[in-house]
């Protein structure tokens, strides 16, 4: 924790700071930013002597996701690697951060974007920007001339936040390439490929894709991205999203990045970038993609609120539940004999639940069985096995429980 | 990119640095590390002008994980995971850096180890040193009572890293935690059990589970970490793997630091560390446990390594191939129809490949079957298919070569 007299020191100093920007009419982004550095120190300092209170925030530009959020999430990734694997492509990872060093020179005017982390002594290290500059580095240092990869990570950017149209500064890339040295347009196809089938599959309505060469075509496709060589693709989405458009100069199809805002994937070739990080030089060609997942999040999202059917956040297939007291033991053994037979089961840690309690908690949470127990299903050696929704009930011998309920839960 | 005059100033000065530490005799790390500052420097400025020499490596104490060991993460978090879905929990994701605020007080003596940002204006932030303060903001910040979630993800710590050990200072946790009021002992319980059924299905050999409790146990249970208040645990396994073990001092169970090597698991209860992020310092019981997963990794990587059997990168489970020339496009036209159909295939990106470079690259990577496509089977309706291991070969009607590949890679 900082010193006192140091804090109260930096607040004096912060609010000057602060009042010198008013007056300059200094811009509100500017202003706001001094603010919260502002409150940030005080909070530190605390109301009083030992208690300290906290500013409850992520970080600028960046969110939590939620069970729900997750569970989205979660479906959209299985979409997307059965896709890459289907395609026979392996999976590598890279650190969160790079070399300083090995970022720079590749994001052109976009590079002042770039994270960097505090000089604490040693190297000097910046979040990565993308997943195509570390995925070079990788090949370079590993002297790799062929592999076809998918890589799903999280990128850094000091951007300006636009989240209700799903623009982070944390987010999520999805990337497929393929480096090597091939016949002509092969891979290029494949990647477009790849586009066509996920967009297909996670059911987002009509799409188009624009595909043009670095040298002719229109350059706001790859906006900010000095390394594209050759041919460029971008998909956009016919349907523009309501939420996702939210000032007239983006219902023109552009934000002030000059982006298309129904765009969700796009890529291009890049033959020069892995020879930029080998010592002599060599080229190793490549070609990719890479798909915009957050902005599919934000849709998946919306759609989810706007149906009737309900997202499960957990695969629960029964609750272990009793009717009566100072069952907690046998609920107990029930559950762990489920877990070690493989059922996902759940109880609640209560000594003595009421049953009420109980179903409610199926209910909120769409657990579709409960399992009863009572003192008279205990002597005849049976289990009560209800139907949360249609509240049918019957009695199954412990011995064919384990069946019943993955036969009622396929 | 830098100025060339800065970067020839800044290397003299950091020249005189490292002189002036080789002349006190300073410590090697911090000499080393004050020459790779050095090197970074001079590599930036490069041979001449217009070419740089890149220093190819990832951060210190940071890894590349190659397709090989994705494969095995893979089954290993599809273990971990599995066990947590069948105890009911949900999943939650937060950013991978947090107001530096949110941290500041949480770790102790180990504080000095967290990364933080530059300030490039704006927020002040460090990466996340755990998942359980971030976990502890996201319950206070969302004002949640009652979770049982699980939360995988990426930590940072600026320690010594002892890489052959599954040492680094960026590394995954796993971790299962449950929050709320509940009736004594049954949630801990149940972190316990998970810790029992993941290492059991890991098959890491026999292992330990110390219990203990904060005030009258084991301190080095939780080394620097301040928050625990009840139960603590740690899994330990029985064998030590030799490979982990590198130093006598190590051999006699304990590393520099005070913790067991075979150490895999550990957890307790932190029933005040939500309290300190909520404004009423309203208290959420929380009991939660973190598996060791980089440890079991390396664990995992040496038992493949030993092992006969080939650890596969994809999952393809045919190649298409022809034995001619000029059947470039039968051969895309067939794996396209495949992949349309949920078969993962494969295609050499090449106009004319050699039937034997074709079988080769099945070999390499693993792949079971072959298409085989020739003039006489194009004009029969027919593919041949090929069992690679085999070499039995048998032709399949063009209708029924979806089926029989699913009957043959189950």
């Amino acid at each position: 924790m900082a010193d006192k007299a140091q804090l109260q020191e930096a607040i004096k100093t912060q609010g000057e700071v602060v009042r010198k920007l008013k007056s300059e009419k200094a811009s509100k982004e500017q202003i706001d930013e001094e603010v919260a550095k502002l409150l940030q120190l005080k909070a530190q300092l605390g109301g009083d002597e030992g208690k300290h209170v906290f500013v409850l925030k992520t970080a600028k530009g960046t969110r939590d996701y939620n069970p729900k959020q997750m569970a989205i999430r979660e479906k959209v990734f299985n979409i997307i690697i059965s896709c890459f694997k289907r395609h026979g492509a392996e999976t590598i990872d890279t650190p969160v951060f790079e070399l300083k060093e090995t970022l720079t020179g590749k994001y052109g005017e976009d590079s002042k974007l770039i994270y960097d982390l505090k000089d604490q002594g040693g190297e000097l290290l910046s979040l990565r920007y993308d997943l195509t500059v570390p995925f070079a580095r990788y090949l370079a240092m590993n002297k790799i001339t062929n592999i076809k990869r998918y890589h799903i990570a999280k990128v850094y950017r000091r951007d300006n936040p636009a989240m209700t149209r799903g623009r982070y500064r944390e987010f999520y890339q999805c990337d497929f390439d393929i480096a090597g040295q091939y016949d002509a347009m092969i891979p290029d196809a494949e990647c477009l490929k790849i586009v066509y089938e996920i967009l297909n599959e996670l059911d987002l309505g009509d799409f188009r894709i624009k595909v043009g060469c670095w040298v002719v075509f229109d350059l706001s496709l790859a906006r900010g991205l000095d390394y594209y060589t050759g041919v460029i693709y971008e998909a956009i989405l016919s349907q523009t999203i309501p939420a996702l458009v939210s000032t007239p100069a983006e219902q023109n199809g552009a934000d002030e990045a000059g982006v298309s805002v129904g765009s969700v994937a796009g890529g291009g070739r890049y033959d020069g970038l892995v020879g930029m990080f080998d010592p002599k030089g060599r080229k190793v060609p490549c070609v990719g993609v890479s798909i915009g997942i957050e902005r599919i999040f934000s849709i998946m999202e919306q759609k989810a609120e706007a149906s009737s059917e309900k997202v499960r956040t957990t695969e629960t297939q029964v609750l272990v539940a009793s009717a009566q007291k100072n069952l907690l033991e046998e609920r107990l053994k029930l559950t762990n004999a489920l877990w070690n037979e493989g059922i996902k089961a759940e109880v609640l840690y209560k000594k003595n639940p009421k049953l009420l309690s109980q179903l409610q908690h199926c209910e909120e949470t769409g657990i579709p069985l409960v399992a009863i127990l009572g003192e008279q299903e205990l002597k005849d050696g049976v289990v009560k096995l209800r139907n949360v929704v249609s509240r049918e009930e019957v009695d199954v011998p412990r011995a064919d429980l384990v069946d019943e309920i993955k036969k009622r839960t396929l």
